[in-house]
Formats: structure tokens, sequence, C-alpha cells
């Protein structure tokens, strides 16, 4: 569609699934666009995904949930900054990233199944490994909560890497620092369970492969 | 104004100028939205501010700068993400995070005095003292460069920290993950400069004060 084709830097545009699948696996959180009256609105959300579906969740009394749950056009975009670029020039300078924009409408998860599955999803992306410890959910608590999914058909993807486009003959140092969402030691009292550990083990350093 | 009230857990708003600095200047990227034919858009942006403004560029030739300096509606989300906050509960799991929403209007940069200052912040911003090192900008080069606008008149700002709101008696660990974006081992050629040096210095750990 017209609208998923990349106008600037076309050659950052890539449709591998793969890229879109590990940017939603490591990014923490995406942004939801939606319209208000006329009014462009755009809000972090965590998220989750299973199958074809981004799904995310709030308060059935939110007005985020409910503008996106109705159908209405919005779109969602997930970016990692993985380094910073640094040139000779301000002009050269550039950023490495890799991020993806979805557009196409949500729908209101009504199936208790597929409500599920979603917020697993969700705890299962944020936490890999957490949930089988977690206390079950009530019902109260699954009332109380809102799911939304969102198809991913329509993605586009972009990725930059690599060391400046350009670089001139001028003396300062030139490259990349390389960026990612990193943990830090945990807080709270006795031993960390193994998923903690496994997390934090898994964020402890940026990827210079990306950088 | 009414679009600015924070709707959802209203105690985690917070109208402090100081949260509004250090969002805006810890932050690496913003998400810009804006409608382009009823569709919402979401596009992520490196960004600069000086004074009450915050300055954009992109090529003049990109559909997001036209649409964004025409005076359109848009918003601009900045989201710091600080930490995972796990509970005993799916529903009761949270994240900390301190994040701003900007409502407004962009227009575009045509005084040449204004067009360098916003473009000296953006660099700054991302790089802080690395601009004086820099070749200087030509003149071809500012005029392949566009720059926007976005007053920081309204802006609403949402902040959660701290420990799990509510834990069940259930054998799991709760507490926090802090996160952050963290640098890496700077990759190039050659001895790095102070100003890089201190980039990685300021950003090698997890700040577990906002955790």
């Amino acid at each position: 569609m017209e609208r998923t084709r990349i106008r600037r830097h076309p050659e950052r545009a890539s449709f591998d699934q793969n890229d879109v699948d590990t940017i939603l696996d490591e990014a923490m959180i995406c942004h939801v666009a939606f319209v208000e009256d006329g009014q462009p609105v755009v809000i972090p959300a965590v998220f989750g995904r299973a199958g074809d579906w981004l799904y995310i969740h709030g308060s059935p009394l939110g007005r985020m949930m409910r503008i996106v749950g109705s159908g209405a056009p919005i779109s969602v975009s997930v970016s990692l900054v993985d380094g910073l670029v640094l040139a000779t020039s301000a002009f050269d300078h550039s950023m490495n990233y890799r991020s993806l924009i979805v557009f196409g409408s949500g729908r209101v998860v009504t199936d208790q199944g597929e409500k599920r599955t979603a917020l697993n999803a969700i705890v299962d992306h944020l936490t890999p490994g957490r949930r089988e410890h977690l206390r079950p959910m009530t019902d109260k608590e699954e009332a109380a909560t809102k799911v939304v999914a969102i198809p991913l058909d329509e993605v586009s993807v972009k990725v930059r890497t690599g060391p400046p486009g350009r670089v001139d003959d001028w003396p300062v140092w030139t490259g990349v620092i390389p960026l990612a969402q990193a943990a830090g030691s945990p807080v709270g009292d006795g031993p960390v369970p193994d998923h903690v550990e496994a997390f934090i083990r898994a964020r402890s350093e940026p990827n210079t492969s990306t950088s």
C-alpha cells in the first residue's frame, strides 16, 4: 500500500519478517497514534504479540482503549535506538535504529480464550518465563482489563546500521556509540529467580552487532 | 486544557517543569503523530530543545516535515522506560516510566539565526560537547535541512516510580528491574575524545533512583 512505502532513505527499508519479529521482541513499549476530534494523539503503551496480532491492554474506561478499539484508523510505532553515528559534520551525523510502523485499525477482544492469550503474550513479552510463577488472574481482574488487537498486516520497517556514511578530512573522532535498553541490579527482597537473572543477563550490554 | 488533563492514573500526573526538562534531556528520540488524509501516522525522530521550543529536522522533501510544518494539529510523545515492576499477579505488574505528550502545531523555521540555534540544539542534545569539534555546516547542507519548531506550551507529564503497588501472599519474587538507555564501547578508530567518554560514562548504568 502507498502509505507503507518508505519515502525517505528507501535504502533503509526492509521487509524481512525477521526484522519485524526482532524489533517487536526487543522493544519494551510501542507508541500508538489515534485521532480524537481531529487531533492526533500519541501515547506510549506496553504490548504483546501472538501470531499476526499486536495486543495492547488498558482500562475499559480509558480514552485510548475506546478509540483504538473502535475500528478507527490508527498507527503504531515501535522503535529501537541502537547507536549514535558520529561524523565530521553535523549534517552527516545519524542514528542507528530499527523501527517499524503498523497501519490498521484495532478491534476489542471479546473472546475469552483470545483475551487470555493476549494478556499472556503481554506478560511473556515483558518478562519471559515469569508467567508460570504468577498468581492466576481473577475474573474480576480480567473484567477490569480491556484488550485491543491490531493486525500486523500492514507493517513497514526501517533500519540503519553501520558507521557514518560520509567522513570528511577533519580532525575529530568519528564512529558509533552503541546504545541499548539495559537492565540494572534488581531492587527487591531476597534472591531473584532464574527468569529475572536471565532477563538482566540478556540486557546487560548494548549489542555491538547492531551498531 | 482538557486534552492535557491526565485521565487515567491521575496520581501519576506531574506538572513539574523539572520533569519536562529532565525527560527531554535524557530521551534520544520523540514520536511525532500527525494526520494524513484522515490516517494518523506516528514516526520516530531526533529532536533538540531551545527555550520553550522543541525542534525537529528532516529533508525538505519529506512527508512528515511537510505536514508537521503546515500548522496542522500534531502531538509529540517523549517516553523513558525506567524499569519493570514485577508483582505477584499479572494484573499488578507495571512499568516505571517518565513520559510527556506535547499538543500543538509546528511552524517551519525560516529565520537563519533560529535555524542554526535549532540545529545546534539537536546536536547538543544527542552528544553534548561535540558541536565545537565539528566541521562547520555549509550553506548547501543548511538549505538541504528543514527545521520545524513545536511550542512546548501544552505539555502533560506522566511518571510512575517505586515498587509494585500491591503484592499478594504468593511465592514469587517481587520488585523492580531498573532499565535505561545505556551506552556500550565506542566503535571507531583511535582514542575517543572527552565528550564521547563523558557521554558513555553518563549512560553506563541504569539509574536506580528512578526505579
